[in-house]
Formats: structure tokens, C-alpha cells, sequence
């Protein structure tokens, strides 16, 4: 079964912050890194209203981008130094409106392995102090082996 | 069963575009109507560097975001005047690397329904005069009453 | 938000075990109620011959049976005493090849609806002391009224 | 990307019916091979009471064990002679309520690949002269290398 990623603890948050800072869409949506470990990863998203629909509620977009994206890195937080993952599909139960002021979303591989993983995550929207479960995402990921630099 | 709204075409194409149009999120990202019909509905989405990930492959949310709003608009196709779609879940299957010009949808409602209506949709890829299937999506949606104006 | 089924807890496990013997393709795989409360139910199927493929493990379609219909308790426990459920949809992760003597099976409400219930179940093969968890299913159950008896 | 068996089709279609005849489940449950070719399998079940839920409809389980063997047949007809597929992960939608005298299912390959298939199937019921579709599935299948003979 896969190992987790065999470098320091330091190493690998930096390494997952420059997943979610370098990536021009993670960026443009305006998603944060918030922690990581051994198969799991956290984020957050801070609403600005060009994240809604006209109806008021939350674009199914901008959810799933924040459960996709966090998905990714907790797989990837399985695979060895020479390995990277590929999302092959995944399936989102949008479980209430998506309303509030920020979104934050924690992802948890359920089961790892050599040739795939499968991985959970949930996002919570947040006003004020209180904190709902907006939806849950599981994606089955296929572990690729990195080209080898020219 | 449900049957497609009872506006004359033309109202119908002005309803849709301006769901495209008046959407922050979708203004935002980019998508673009292109045409639909009862139960069915084309968008567009020209790529910018911002759509990627720094891997060079377009972000899983972008592919997403452009097949779950056609499917929406597809379903909305299907309902009465006072009636709108919620999206339940939906599950997309990345088939193949996002990578060129262009992104194409189309979606078209597999089962209308009283209560709820299933959709897919299909998401391609154009670069110069080549067309590749990258993403397939099967969604949920509940059929919901509006609420009457206060 | 829906509330669990008002009987007391004696006629719900009674309701819920007639739900299995009641069932003809359920007692013909030989699913076995164990337990059951608000929102939750448990069956276990003992593992014969009949169950496998000619590869020598079980075919997904035992395991599926039992966790739908395992989910579809679940749900029918979050209905008040005129609802029934329909099943719209579910996904089946197959987490490792179904080998053992027995499966048991968990499924839970993850979210409860006026309308729809979402519904998880895990599955787990049994082979001696060990207990290895070989499925994950999620489902979208509607809530659908009970006709009226004529 | 892979090819068809590169089999004679009746030797093929010999194989498929194997796949069939040979499962100690599928032939309990009653599937019945039709027809094959590259990357598509066709199969039907006659229905009997011990099919059924004590509600009048199928059993979910049923259609569910149609479509996905029927799908898993698909996905093999697309590897090589010393692959075989392992179902990951599927999707299914419950169209309609399953009544009637006789279930048809066709599977086809979506997209195929080197280390993953992704498959559709169709599953219909039949009565007298009537054919309504009453599930869509969506399945993932890993392709791996059959173990050498000791």
C-alpha cells in the first residue's frame, strides 16, 4: 500500500501551499491552504459576491473547485516523491443552499493504494459563529508516475 | 411528465443567456451561452492561463463549472414558468487531459421528471480543428416551486 | 427538517426486519436485518458459494444489493409514518476485492430532507477476526408520499 | 490507447458467454448473455417474483447486477489477452420503476485507455410490446495484468 510522502513535515506543507498558490485557477478563485498531514488536506475560500449566482446562493462551481482541489492534494499527500495523482472522476452531493462568509473544506483519503486512491471531502460554509455542511465530494484518483526530466 | 417551457423560443434563448450573463460566477469565469432548446443547452468557454494548473492541464473546476451550469440551464429548460432546478449531486468523468483553445458543452436532459430531472453532459476540447471529448457529467436535479413575489 | 419515524423502537425494528423478509430478491440473496435506530440500519449476509464470480471473489452485485437496500432502511427511518423513499441514484466505490465468510453492513443518513434524504453505507468482508472495509456507497433517496389505500 | 481482443469474434463472443455461464451469481440471478463485440455487450434477464421488492418493483439490486456485469463484459472486450478488469467505482441512475416481464441491458466503452475504461450501460424493461429505459449506469474499470500460471 502507498506510504506517505516520506519528507518532513515542513517540507511537504510548503510543498502543498506552492499546489494551491502556483495554480493559476486555485489562485484566480481565491482558494487558501490551511493545514495538511498524512493523507489529508484543509483549505478555505473567503465569499466575495463574484462567487454567487443571481439567486443568491453559492455557485456549484466554487464549491466543487474548493473539494476538487483539496481532494487532489490529500491524495497526492500518498503517493511517493516520483509519483503525482490524476483525478479520474469524482461525484459531489450538493447537500443545502450554499450561503455565508466563508467556506472551508477538509479532505481525508479513504483508501490509499499503489495504483489509485480514493478520497472524501466535505465543505462547510460559516456566518458568524455557526457552521454547516454544504456538500460532500468522493473522487477516485489514479497514482501516475512523474516523466522523468529531459 | 414535464414538459419544456411554454415560452415562445425566442423568450426562452433571452431567459437562458441572461442565466449565463447575470451569474457573477459564470461572468467571472468566462462561460459563454451558445444556443438550447426544450432540454438541451450549448455553452462556450474561450481558455485563459488563469483556467489552468500550473501542470499545464486546465483545472478540474473549470471543466466542471461549464458542464454543471449547461446542465442546470438544460433542466431549467424542462420545467414550468414557476417552477426552477436545484442540483442535487452530480458525478463528472475527467476522460482525458484538459488541454487547448477551447472548451465546448453541451446538455441534454436524459429524463425529465415531475419532481426531478436527470441530465448529462458532454465537455470538449478545441484546439485548431480538432475536437476531444474531455469530461462527461450525469446530474440530479430537483424541481422546485418558486416562491411567490412578497 | 425530517424527524424520525414517531413508533416506539420496537414496531421500527419490527417494520424495518419485514422490510428484508418481506422482499423476495432480498431473501432470495439471503440479506439479514441485525439492527437498526433513527436514521441507521445494519444487515449481514453470510457468504455462499452462489455469491461469487468464477475469479473467486464476490460479485459487486451482492455487495451492492446489500448496501442499498441497507441504505434505503436508513432512509425509510428518517420518513415520518405516510412517506416512503425511491432510491434516484447512488455510487458504489469497490475499495478491494470481496473475499471471506461474511459481509456486514452500516448505513447512515448523512443528510435528512423534507424532500430527499442522502444516505452513505459501508461494507465490510469478514474472514475470521479480521474486518476489512470493501465498499462505500452514496445515495439520493426521494421522499415520496404513500398513496392513499383505495 | 488499448484495442479490441485482438480474438477471432467467435472465440470472443465464447469467452463472454463464459463470463456469463460461468459466474456462479450471474447465473443465480439469471443473466443471459446476447451479443457482443468491440467494447460493447448486450444481456438480458427474465423476471421472476424472487426479482422483486414486496413493493411491486424490482429490486434495485437486480438492474444493478444487470448493468454492471453486462458493463464489466464491455470494459474486458477492450483489453488485451493477459488483461482483465477490476471495477473501481460506478454510478447508476433509477430512471423509472422497473416493472414488466424482461430486462435488456446494453453496455458500451466510453472512453477507453491503457490503465482505465469508462463504460455506460442502458437497461430497459419490456412489457408485451413496450421498452422504457429504466437506468443509466457510469462505471470505471482498472485494467490489470493477469497473474502469469504457476
Amino acid at each position: 500500500m502507498a506510504q506517505p510522502h516520506p519528507l518532513d513535515p515542513a517540507a511537504v506543507q510548503a510543498l502543498v501551499k506552492r499546489g494551491f498558490e502556483g495554480s493559476p485557477f486555485v489562485r484566480d478563485v481565491g482558494l487558501q491552504f490551511v493545514d495538511c498531514g498524512a493523507g489529508w488536506c484543509a483549505a478555505s475560500l473567503e465569499l466575495q459576491p463574484r462567487h454567487f449566482q443571481h439567486t443568491g446562493v453559492m455557485h456549484a462551481g466554487v464549491i466543487t473547485t474548493l473539494a476538487d482541489h483539496c481532494a487532489g492534494e490529500a491524495g497526492q499527500l500518498m503517493c511517493g516523491p516520483d509519483e503525482h495523482v490524476v483525478t479520474l472522476e469524482f461525484k459531489i452531493n450538493l447537500l443545502r443552499p450554499g450561503v455565508g462568509e466563508r467556506l472551508t473544506c477538509r479532505a481525508e483519503v479513504l483508501k490509499p493504494g499503489k495504483a489509485f486512491h480514493v478520497v472524501e471531502a466535505q465543505v462547510w460554509t460559516h456566518q458568524a459563529a455557526s457552521k454547516v455542511l454544504v456538500a460532500k465530494l468522493n473522487a477516485t484518483l489514479a497514482v501516475a508516475r512523474n516523466k522523468a526530466p529531459a
